[in-house]
């Protein structure tokens, strides 16, 4: 309690001092210690009406709160509205005379202020608004379990307000060409036209979705989360220390979007990091996907955004063949805790009662070649089992039995290493491609 | 399903017709037709998680899904966003080039464009934005059963985005004194400051909750809603008429807001009237007392908008007694069901179990010689119970008994004939004040 009126004295200060980043950094340790205390407090609420789920992967399977990153949620959007005069405070100040009695701006009266950027406020609460949907349709998912073949399609349905006011508000959909390839196109720029929309769209789809199925051990789904924010944030950086790149307002807007997350899930993965006494829910999943995809979009760096999701994409990559039915799926691709040791090993899917086609063996015969999966074989050496085709599963092959917090630990740590090599690519690259770097 | 169909034709015609009214009256149908839809197919999932409730005012007290106004509220905001583009239509066209490939943009990429009203644009968002966070608090409420003393301030902070853009964005609090008075105040405008934002947030608080506490009855939250609907597009319509007014666009904003919620409404109206198939939910009295509030403060006729709460208000004047406990208040105080006769009776309060104080008996004698109350007493003459002081059992007081769709037809009728009274004595009364009636 202490700690809460402690940063939320800090935020007041930051406010006061009208410095934007300051009250970011401020409202985030607020937002922090605000998520910590509010889920203990609210979740017998959540489990009063159902909204609670069994760990599998403990030996006495305790019955824990589900869906608490509808908390983080609701905090993180009080920020976000919160934070939004701070935000503006500049222009705020100069469009009055100073003393905040707003007298100079009777004239104006009626019609739009000519320096303040309206553009901008109307791109970040539309970006709020898509955050918004997302946490409502996220939590409708976990009330009422929508079917797969509907909630994939979710993020696209929350991403409505965010694509239309880019439609209505900005409308560019151009995109540069490298110049050492523009002598074979002929043009600098092309116009994507309704094919942007359909990107961006897919962005919106991707990262939640990427986030929700990389999932299943304590802390994993925050985990990779506040990984991606750090980067997130490390990029961001870069372009902000610049006082006058162009960008550094998008990269701003992106700051202000990602920094308060982070608080809000620092909160929560304390809480859901092993042994978990809470769980994320997809709520929280859709959420964290949907702040890095707005962040991206608004900030105009999502291709960057998803070299930051490799390992996600490397998992979806990884088990397709399971998820379009090559290869026996079960229903539960959860590690599997031996509880003698007390460790999580590989899951596996029997291939005895459920044989793969010809292409799905051959796909299997070649992975075990990469040592990308583990076959179990009988005395005829006929294959019976195989690991499950999860990034999770695969860490488990390669380094496991291990504890559910060291693979998670693991997992995070290749997250976040592969992160920072990407981020030195995308500037590499970049300088190459467009022959100087953006930065 | 046909109608569907045909009434999403019609909005994309009207949509490429380009007419914003006209698109708007489409959206409104098809949302009616949409809702009417969706309402029934989503039920079963909404008594699956035990948003369900009893009918109290049938002799079978029938088990009926509960919180419908959730369905409403989805789709009235998914008309709000995919009406957004339809809303600045003509401001887009000029932007480009006029056949929708937008290469005159070119040159402003990275800047904003100079005409596009963005003020306006972040003014609706603001208003949509707070529209969503009712629709959470009120789901959440409808959910977990929020306490009285807490859910009478969620509205307030579902508010905070409207105020905060406002704050951010137009920051225009002055209010103008009628002329007759100015030589008394020796100003023309006062400056309300910060209060005129307790004004805005009170105005938030006040139209959601007027209408929850007003209710009871089949139809009634939905009934009285719809008439304060048309009531206010009347006063939009006699704005939006005359092209040249100033305050035009604040009313085509108001009417764009409010005419797609009478299209859920109605649809809503249709299951909830006698005998209810649905209850509403008090999602829905916060939703719809949500759209009268921001409509009013974004097409800044709040005071107006008042004036067509007139029964709202007196109900709540009328209850005060039994709510501030100056009189014994039970915890239902819905109107009784004589199971023989099928017709609704007033309810009472035990007044010999629990006696009033002076005051509060005073008050009885008061309403009683005005004809406000029905008082029963024994051989002695004793006062030993009243008929409880709700609008809706006045009215059986006076018409009573009457069947439940009889009472909710009686309560629209004198709703309607306030709301008409009250425009024409709005304008009437401005024309006197002000010296000329703004229209």
């Amino acid at each position: 309690m202490i700690s809460v009126i402690a940063s939320l004295s800090l935020c007041a200060l930051a406010v006061y001092h009208g410095n934007a980043i300051l009250a970011c950094i401020a409202y985030s340790i607020a937002a922090y210690f605000v998520t910590l205390m509010l889920i203990p407090y609210w979740a017998p609420s959540f489990m009063g009406i159902g909204l609670s789920g069994s760990d599998l992967n403990k030996a006495d399977r305790p019955v824990i709160p589900e869906t608490m990153g509808a908390v983080c949620g609701i905090v993180y959007l009080f920020v976000l509205y919160l934070f939004t005069p701070s935000m503006f405070y500049q222009y705020i100040v100069t469009e009055t005379s100073g003393g905040g009695n707003r007298d100079a701006g009777i004239e104006l009266i009626g019609q739009s202020m000519s320096s303040f950027p309206h553009s901008k406020l109307a791109g970040y609460l539309s970006g709020i608004l898509s955050l918004q949907s997302m946490l409502i349709l996220g939590v409708a998912d976990d009330l009422f379990d929508i079917r797969w073949r509907h909630k994939i399609l979710l993020p696209a349905v929350a991403a409505v307000p965010l694509l239309i006011v880019y439609y209505v508000d900005f409308g560019v959909t151009f995109v540069m060409i490298p110049p050492k390839l523009q002598p074979l196109v002929g043009v600098s720029l092309i116009d994507l036209g309704i094919f942007y929309y359909v990107y961006m769209a897919s962005v919106t789809i991707f990262c939640p979705n990427a986030i929700n199925i990389f999932a299943g051990v304590n802390g994993l789904e925050v985990g990779q989360s506040v990984i991606i924010g750090i980067c997130t944030i490390i990029n961001d950086l870069s372009y902000i220390s610049r006082p006058d790149h162009p960008a550094q307002f998008s990269h701003l807007m992106s700051f202000y979007l990602v920094l308060p997350f982070l608080g809000v899930s620092l909160a929560l993965l304390k809480l859901n990091w092993f042994p978990a006494k809470v769980f994320v829910g997809d709520t929280y999943c859709y959420m964290a996907g949907m702040v890095f995809a707005v962040a991206g979009i608004l900030g105009h760096f999502s291709k960057t955004m998803l070299l930051f999701f490799g390992p996600q994409v490397f998992n979806f990559i990884y088990s397709a063949p399971q998820l379009f039915s090559l290869i026996h799926c079960p229903r539960h691709r959860l590690p599997r805790l031996n509880e003698k040791t007390g460790r999580l090993e590989p899951s596996r899917a029997n291939l005895k009662e459920h044989p793969p086609g010809t292409l799905g063996m051959l796909i299997l015969h070649v992975f075990e070649k990469l040592h990308l999966v583990k076959l179990w074989r009988d005395d005829k050496g006929n294959v019976v089992e195989t690991s499950n085709l999860t990034f999770i599963t695969l860490v488990l092959v390669w380094f496991g039995p291990l504890r559910e917090d060291i693979l998670c630990t693991v997992l995070m740590v290749v997250q976040g290493a592969f992160g920072l090599t990407a981020l030195g690519m995308r500037h590499y690259i970049a300088a190459i491609a467009f022959g100087s770097d953006n930065l």
